[in-house]
C-alpha cells in the first residue's frame, strides 16, 4: 500500500513522535523559522484554522457573543493583581522592557491570556444588572516561553480564542461554563471527528486562578492525552481583586461572577494525532480545506472526454459547494496519489481512459483506502454521501481505538501494572487528596486527567490509599 | 438638530482632534487600558473591522492569494539583514530581553512589519521557476512604538494585513503592486465611501527598503491627509539580501522581484474622520454592522399594531439580509433617537402610533436626518433603495468637500499663501530634487503625499527652485 514517494514518513507505529514532526512538514502545514519555538503555519494549516474559526465564530454568536480586541500587552503591575493567576503564569511570560532604545519604564508581558485585561475593562463598563451579562470573545495570538516546542501542541505563540464573560450570579456564570464546554466538545465531535472525555480537572490541575476548570481531553493514538481545550468558572475572585462591581435590582452593589474559555490550533495536532496514517494527514470531510482531489491519468486534450467528464465534475462539485483541487500537473499518476494522501484529502478521483471506456471513474477514500468505482453520472451523488460516510467512518474508529485503551484499575497494583503495559487512559476510584494524586504522578509519571462528568460516582475505595473515594478519575500521560 | 445627549460632542469645527477622540468613545468604537498606547477595540469597532476583513480577504482569496501566519518576533540578527529596513525600524520597535526569568541569548523584536520573516521563509520554499509566483498573506497584529498615539490612527499595537509576494520577473511584481493598490482604492471608494488620491511616494517618503512605494491618500473633513494604506514594490533588494534564487525555464538561477502590501484599522479612522458630525458616527451602509435602527415610540404590547408593523418589517429585512437593531429599551425616545445617531447607524426607523393610524412609519437618513414617510407595504423596497442612495450620497459629498480642498500653486508665494490660509493638499510642478521638498516641509510644514498616477505630467516650472519640473505632486499635512 506504501508507495515510493512517502517512505520517508516513519510509520507512527515505529515511533510516533518522529512520525508526527515529519507528517506537519511534509504534508505543508508548517515551517520552521529563526524564531525558535515559534512556528511558520502555511497556507494549507492556516486554511484548516481559517474552517475551524468561522465555524465556531458563529457558534458563538449565535449564543450571543461579542467579539472584541485587547491590548496584546500587560503591564507587570496589572498582571499583579490576581496572586494565583500571577504565580501560575510569571515563569513563562515573555517581556518587554525596551521600546526603540529606550528602557520602559514598567516592564510590559506579552499576553500570555488575558483574564486581567477584561478584568480591567470591565471594571470600567460594568455599572448596572443592565449591563449584564457581558459575553465577549477574541481571536489572537499569545505567548508561553516554553523551553520544550512542538508544532501545534506546545508553541512559543498559540492562536488561539479566548473568551471572557461576566454574570450576575454563580448559577448563570456555571451555565454559561458549561454551555461553551458542550459547543466545543459537539464542535470536536461533528467536525474534527475527536471523541473527547469532558470532565472537572482536579485542584492542582486547574487554571491559574480559576474555581473549577473543564476540559476536553482527546486521548491520541499511541494512547497519549492532549487536552484540547478549557472552560473555566471563576466565581468572583477576580471581580473582588479588580474591584468589580454592579448595582442590581434593588439598587445594592454586588460583586459578579466569571467564565473564561478558549481552544487553539493545538486542535489541528489532535486531527493528526488522532486520524493520521503512514502515509499522512487523513482530514475529516467536514474541516478539510479541499475535499476532493481529481487526477487525470494520461494525456488529454481539451476536446478529450476527460477534459469533458472534469468540467462537468467541476461543475457539480461548485454547485454542491464541495471544494475541489484538479492536479493535472506533469508530475506521475504515482506521485500525484501519494501527495493526496499525504495532504490527506479525503477523497480522490482517478479519471483515467479505462475506466472512461465503460463511463466509469474511481473514488479512492483516503480514510481506507478503498477503491470505489462510480458511473459518470451518479458520481456526485456517491462524492456527497461518500463524504458523509467518510466523515462518520473516522470518528467511529477514533471512538472504538480510544474505548480500547481506557482501563479501570481497582487497586494500585493493577494501576501499576497496567501502566506498565498498556497505554491509555486508567480510571480508579479516588478519595480526593492531592497526596494521591501526587504519589500517581511520582510513581508511574501519570497526571490526573478529569474527574469525568458522567459516570463518576465511585464504585469501591480509593485505589491509590484505600480511604473512602469521593469520585472517579482518570489518569495518563500527556503531550 | 442637536439633541441634549449629545451636546457633550465637542462641534468638529471648533476643535477636529478633541471631536474625533469623543466621538471613538461616545460610538463605543475603543476604550483605553493601563496598557499605554494601546486601545481595546470594542464590540461596535470590532465588528466594522470584521465587515472589512470579510471583503478584502475574500477579494485577495479571488486573486489568487493565501493566507499564512509568520511568528511574531523577529530576532535581532534576521531584522538586521536588509540594512535599509532595519534602519527605518529599529527605532520604534519593542524589544523583548527576557522569557520567564530568563535573559534571552539574543533579543527578539515584536513585528513592525514581516518583510524578513517571510523573506527567510520564501528563501527555504523558492527553488524553481514553478514555484513562482508565491502570493502569501497575512491577517495580524503588527508593534511600532510610537510616542504620539491616537485611536485607529497612530497606535503602538495595530491590527493589519500584510501581503507579500515573490515573482520571476519585475513586470510581474509591478502588476502586482499596481493589482493590490487598485483593490484598496475600489474597496475604500465603494464599500467605505472615501475617495483618495493614488499615487507614488518621494524616496524620501517611501518605505524603508523598498524600490517604489504607491499610496493611496485620503483627506479628512479638516483638509489633513491620511495615508490609508500602501503598496511596495522591493524590486530584489531584499531577496538579494536574503539569497533567495529560483532555476528558471532554461535551468539557471535567477532573483525574484517583490511586493508588500497592507491596509489597518486606520481605515476606521478614515471613515469616522471623513463621514462622522456634530452628532456622531455616519458610516457607509456597506461598512455599516448595523444597517437599520428600529425604534418603536410609546408602549405597545405584543397584540399591538406595532408588534405586527415591527415583526413583518424584521421577516422582510432578514429576507434581504439587511442588518438591523430594535431598541425596545424604557428610555426615552429622544434618547434612542441620539444614540442611533452617535452610533451612525445609516437609517433610523421611527415607529409611532399617529404614522401607524396612516399604515406610515418614519426613515430617517443619517447621513442628512431627512425625515421620510412611507407606506408601510412599500417600506422594505424603500430602505434598500435608500441605503444604495445614502452610500452613494456620501462618497460624492465626501468627493465634493476633499476636490474643494485641493489647490494649485504655480510658484513658491501662491503655495505659502495657500498653505497659511486654506486647509487641504496643494499640488505644484516639482524637479524632483529632495531640497525642495525639504524646504516646504521645514517652512510650510506640509510633507510630500505622492506623485499622482493620473495628471502628473508637468505643466511649468519647479514651483520651489524654477528648474525644469520632472512631475506634479501633491503637499500638506498629515495625521
Amino acid at each position: 500500500m506504501a508507495v515510493v514517494q512517502n517512505k520517508s514518513i516513519i510509520s507512527r507505529n515505529d515511533n510516533f513522535a518522529e512520525w508526527y514532526t515529519s507528517i506537519v512538514k511534509k504534508a505543508d502545514l508548517i515551517d520552521y523559522s529563526n524564531m525558535k519555538g515559534s512556528m511558520i503555519i502555511r497556507p494549507y494549516g492556516y486554511a484548516i484554522w481559517e474552517n475551524i474559526q468561522k465555524i465556531l465564530d458563529d457558534e458563538f454568536k449565535k449564543t450571543g457573543h461579542e467579539n472584541v480586541q485587547m491590548p496584546m500587552f500587560i503591564p507587570e503591575s496589572l498582571l499583579n493583581i490576581e496572586k494565583e493567576h500571577v504565580e501560575g503564569f510569571a515563569p513563562e511570560v515573555a517581556w518587554v522592557t525596551h521600546g526603540g532604545d529606550e528602557e520602559l519604564e514598567e516592564r510590559v508581558c506579552v499576553r500570555p491570556t488575558s483574564e486581567t485585561l477584561f478584568c480591567e475593562h470591565y471594571k470600567k463598563i460594568i455599572k448596572s444588572y443592565r449591563d449584564l451579562p457581558k459575553l465577549y470573545n477574541q481571536w489572537c495570538t499569545i505567548v508561553r516561553w516554553e523551553k520544550t516546542t512542538r508544532p501545534f501542541l506546545r508553541s512559543r505563540e498559540i492562536l488561539w480564542q479566548e473568551g471572557h464573560t461576566m454574570h450576575a450570579t454563580s448559577e448563570e456564570a456555571i451555565e454559561e461554563t458549561l454551555r461553551m464546554l458542550k459547543i466545543y466538545k459537539d464542535f470536536q465531535r461533528n467536525y474534527l471527528a475527536l471523541p473527547v472525555i469532558v470532565g472537572e480537572k482536579t485542584d492542582k490541575e486547574k487554571f491559574a486562578g480559576a474555581e473549577k476548570t473543564y476540559t476536553l481531553e482527546a486521548m491520541m493514538y499511541d494512547g497519549v492525552a492532549l487536552q484540547n481545550g478549557t472552560s473555566h468558572y471563576f466565581g468572583n475572585h477576580f471581580a473582588k481583586a479588580f474591584g468589580i462591581q454592579f448595582l442590581n435590582k434593588d439598587n445594592k452593589l454586588e460583586t459578579p461572577y466569571q467564565t473564561s474559555w478558549g481552544v487553539s490550533t493545538r486542535m489541528i495536532g489532535a486531527i493528526i494525532m488522532t486520524h493520521g496514517d503512514d502515509l499522512g494527514l487523513v482530514l475529516p470531510p467536514k474541516i478539510a480545506p479541499i475535499k476532493v482531489a481529481i487526477i487525470p491519468i494520461g494525456k488529454y486534450d481539451e476536446n478529450s472526454k476527460t477534459s469533458k467528464v472534469i468540467n462537468e465534475l467541476v461543475q457539480s462539485l461548485k454547485e454542491k459547494g464541495i471544494t475541489y483541487k484538479i492536479d493535472d500537473s506533469d508530475k506521475t499518476p504515482g506521485y500525484k496519489f501519494a501527495e493526496a494522501e499525504v495532504k490527506g484529502y479525503p477523497i480522490r478521483i482517478e479519471i483515467g481512459p479505462r475506466d472512461l471506456e465503460k463511463d466509469e471513474i474511481t473514488l479512492v477514500r483516503r480514510d481506507t483506502l478503498e477503491k470505489i468505482k462510480v458511473d459518470i453520472k451518479s458520481a456526485i451523488s456517491k462524492i456527497e454521501s461518500l463524504l458523509d460516510t467518510i466523515q462518520n467512518d473516522m470518528y467511529n474508529r477514533a471512538l472504538e481505538r480510544r474505548n480500547s485503551m481506557l482501563y479501570f484499575a481497582k487497586d494500585y497494583d493493577e494501576m501499576k501494572k497496567i501502566a506498565k503495559e498498556k497505554p491509555g487512559f486508567i480510571k480508579i476510584n479516588w478519595c480526593g487528596d492531592v497526596a494521591c494524586e501526587n504519589k500517581i504522578k511520582d510513581d508511574l509519571g501519570l497526571k490526573s486527567r478529569c474527574i469525568p462528568k458522567d459516570d463518576h460516582e465511585p464504585t469501591g475505595p480509593c485505589a491509590v490509599c484505600g480511604k473512602d473515594a469521593v469520585c472517579q478519575i482518570y489518569f495518563g500521560k500527556q503531550y
